[in-house]
């Protein structure tokens, strides 16, 4: 049915067939878990969970839509695309334990190509520590399309989701914003100069870190630990992947709260700021609509202030408030603006 | 990032937005499980199987590859692409018991579309109660991607794997085989008269049962419940997706068994008999190479005979043998011709 590399020339593909390019990427597989009873092998993986809640969640990446292969090394995407699924885990305040990799591969893949991915994928999962247990292997049409499922584990009284905030509790935020949306605004101006000039070599010389933040993001396991160790509980959790105004109003709308951010408050990292003056763009916009941070956004009871205060790379950016007072943020020159989701959800323009 | 329906024209999806058309397709959902503590609205749904194992398995079906929408209906679509996951399950000897879906939708679907398609993952989710807890919803370039991961529940001393047949074991098969294999072929062929002269209406009477085996497959959950009532545990089991020539040969395989298959034993019907002499094939051949019956293929003790042999809508195929001995298929005449997989691995041709 499926016809991945019978027209891209490369035996080695031809010669292993699907059956034989599952063996040879999944025979480096390291499993960290006791969960996982029976990994890849058969049609479908066994885990075991005797005391723990599981969490599922999914995401599914397509090239063109949600990575454009000019910029984004295949190793990078493969880590990545393990990365933006163990977050959602972590915004449930628990710890991932397994993922499963479907691939959509066009036949202008090499097995060279494939192997890149993969090696980003398995460097991911040695990382931190997730079992890769299954997945599906085809061709597809046109692009790469990356699909992961990722479970995770978690006591009951763990979890943490984003409709339980109450009016009065802080809002806070792991590490700081908007640098994914600058490396993003950086790498595509340099395609766009090297689609005018190939000759030109692209100059990302000093953004490592706001490139890093879009090439290679991190998944904050360490923030539920964290929080644990302080003794704090979030009343809400959820991961920054489509900019903090769109998860702070999710926050807010699922609690049935009002919500007010502090601009002044937003953690900005200094190239980010930087970067964006250069572009001519808000470093706050960039922050609230930009996405991809994979950061943490959460709510603590005011009781917890004394606990987090001091934390570093924790900030309170704000607090939730009655639903009647809606959600605003406060400028740096104090004057409240309506909070509006500008985030990825483009299907509304 | 995503802008699947920008282009589209359809005002009610832009007025929608991604995640007001989560919402609505997501407001039906019913549970039916314990398991499921919290389904969809989350970063991840939260499950728990205290007492039981946790089966995991993924699919990818990718439009143009696995499924071509000139004859197969958006609501077929949506509810074969749940069957194929859940046959993995009970290839397991397992029970499926909740699915993740992840959709890649390019800009010519309309909200009508989408529900249709909706509906029938639905329908199989109600037919076959599972509990449908997440998923993704975004834009592709081109055409219908759709990635599902189901999870089901065993207790393990249940748990069946495939590597773990025995020579003597009797080769076992639920239902009949080759049957969705006509159907598509007859699909085909009324898509090249169609091709021809769009005036000439498709042609399918009194081909119900094979065209219903392609579009809308079925998955046997029965045949666990059933062995169990019979007091039968297989020694090892396999969903036939790929043709029954390659599963066969991944038990044998697998189990480091060779096997004698039995051609007068394979269960075909009538029907697709008819059609593939119609279309000048072998029957034979398009149950061993066909694919997509999602049938169970399973091995059983010898003792077991007499628990099994009147069994109706359950076939004995042939045996397995000694490793050295060799994989077979026994022709009607009574020769014995090397078995080969030719399914649906068309990586290697």
């Amino acid at each position: 049915m499926s016809e991945i590399f019978e027209n891209s020339g490369f035996s080695t593909l031809k010669d292993l067939g699907e059956f034989g390019l599952i063996n040879h990427l999944t025979e480096h597989i390291k499993l960290y878990h006791n969960s996982t009873v029976k990994g890849v092998g058969d049609d479908a993986a066994v885990l075991d969970f005797p005391n723990k809640k599981v969490l599922v969640s999914t995401d599914m990446l397509i090239e063109g839509v949600h990575f454009d292969l000019m910029y984004m090394p295949l190793k990078h995407l493969g880590y990545k695309s393990i990365i933006v699924n163990l977050s959602d885990i972590c915004a449930m305040n628990a710890k991932p334990t397994q993922v499963t990799i479907s691939l959509g591969i066009s036949s202008r893949f090499t097995l060279e190509a494939i192997e890149e991915l993969y090696s980003g994928i398995l460097l991911a999962c040695n990382k931190y520590k997730v079992d890769l247990v299954g997945g599906d292997t085809c061709s597809s049409q046109k692009g790469l399309i990356i699909s992961v499922t990722v479970l995770g584990e978690a006591n009951q009284e763990d979890i943490v989701y984003r409709n339980t905030a109450k009016a009065g509790d802080l809002l806070c935020v792991s590490g700081d914003l908007g640098g994914a949306y600058m490396g993003l605004q950086m790498l595509e101006r340099e395609k766009a100069v090297f689609l005018e000039n190939s000759n030109i070599q692209p100059d990302l010389e000093g953004k490592d870190y706001i490139v890093e933040r879009q090439l290679k993001p991190e998944a904050r396991v360490d923030v539920p630990e964290t929080l644990k160790a302080l003794g704090i509980k979030p009343t809400a959790m959820i991961d920054i992947s489509d900019g903090l105004a769109s998860e702070t109003l999710h926050i807010a709308n699922s609690s049935k709260l009002g919500c007010k951010l502090y601009e002044e408050k937003i953690p900005i990292d200094p190239m980010t700021y930087d970067t964006a003056r250069d572009f001519g763009l808000d470093p706050t916009v960039c922050a609230l609509s930009g996405g991809e941070d994979y950061e943490l956004l959460f709510t603590v009871s005011q009781s917890d202030y004394d606990k987090i205060k001091f934390q570093p790379d924790i900030s309170i950016i704000g607090h939730m408030t009655d639903e009647s007072e809606g959600c605003y943020l406060i400028s740096k020159s104090g004057n409240a603006h309506t909070l509006t989701a500008q985030g990825w959800d483009a299907f509304k323009k």
